[in-house]
């Protein structure tokens, strides 16, 4: 994928500078089954709470499971469905909602699932791959088309597959895909001490 | 830090099969302002639903905060205070639980604010630095050691340091420090076009 500048105020790790959220996927070339190994090997290795390791990944690509593939995209919203039609695979990131032992809820399985996307992503750039997350999907459609037991909740689907060559990016998207990454400034989001001036917004 | 073995079936990116969560803190050596900065230059460029960036971090150091950072060492649970009592950084990491615009709860808050912190623990690893995420915490004790509005959860305590030279690793943390990394096998975490058999537990 090609590159967007971060504007960093001190150096960071360039694995994660390099990573954005892409929407222009190549229709013709799909991830192997070894990259995809790869992006679970990733997750696995994510910190949590516990090591309770709460995150499970449900992943459905064109090749190999295509009506999976589909009944996944079918559950998007619509506004994601039209950057989707293309994309090869979707990886549904689901977290156990509660400890295995004792039974009790677990407080930090999102937060930890969250943690093991962000390494799905991250590999997924140090092998040239592209990966999304999306919110914007029908959680309980997922659950039911793929039996998905009670005490685990779909919490995100993640694209994944190469990015088209620039000159191949449609109109419709290509605006999108090259506008620059935005974030708050460190002002809004860090303080040091007490509360400071923490953004409320 | 020193490197523990990571047994991957398949190549994962160093950065993160380097970043392991020690205990054995190094009194004598402290993280610099610029160190501390690019950690959360990491956190800022996490990505979120919407881009709606819901975390915050409150840094609290032994040099430049000491009594803000007694204030976080109170509030960990008995369990992790034995290990904690030399760190030198800690950085509570917080969750804005409702979006801004439109005024609701966001539901992806803990599992954006998740990836933002694996960033900090990612950038400590590529800095030499060790990092280890708690939530053995009392979160109402921070909240209210530094009046964090209602809207925002403090969900994890982030140690920041110098690991020790391992001859200098106390008997009591020895083990513990040395002992494998234990993860599920992928079988239990991922599944490809069905929910096939990943674990239960």
């Amino acid at each position: 994928m090609f590159d967007k500048e971060t504007e960093t105020s001190t150096e960071v790790a360039s694995l994660l500078t390099r990573r954005w959220s892409g929407r222009a996927y190549d229709p013709e070339r799909n991830p192997t089954p070894d990259q995809l190994e790869s992006l679970m090997e990733a997750a696995r290795w994510a910190p949590s709470c516990n090591n309770a390791q709460p995150w499970r990944f449900l992943v459905c690509s064109l090749q190999e499971s295509p009506d999976a593939r589909q009944a996944v995209f079918e559950s998007l919203w619509e506004l994601n469905q039209k950057w989707c039609a293309v994309v090869p695979v979707f990886i549904v990131a689901v977290a156990r909602t509660r400890f295995v032992e004792p039974d009790q809820e677990n407080p930090w399985a999102i937060y930890d699932t969250g943690a093991a996307a962000l390494s799905i992503c991250l590999q997924a750039t140090e092998m040239g791959l592209m990966a999304h997350q999306m919110a914007g999907f029908d959680a309980a459609s997922v659950q039911s088309a793929f039996d998905v037991p009670d005490v685990y909740r779909p919490v995100s689907v993640i694209t994944i597959g190469y990015q088209l060559q620039e000159e191949a990016i449609p109109e419709s998207l290509h605006e999108m895909e090259r506008a620059p990454r935005t974030r708050k400034n460190l002002d809004q989001i860090r303080s040091y001490g007490d509360w400071g001036q923490m953004s409320d917004g």
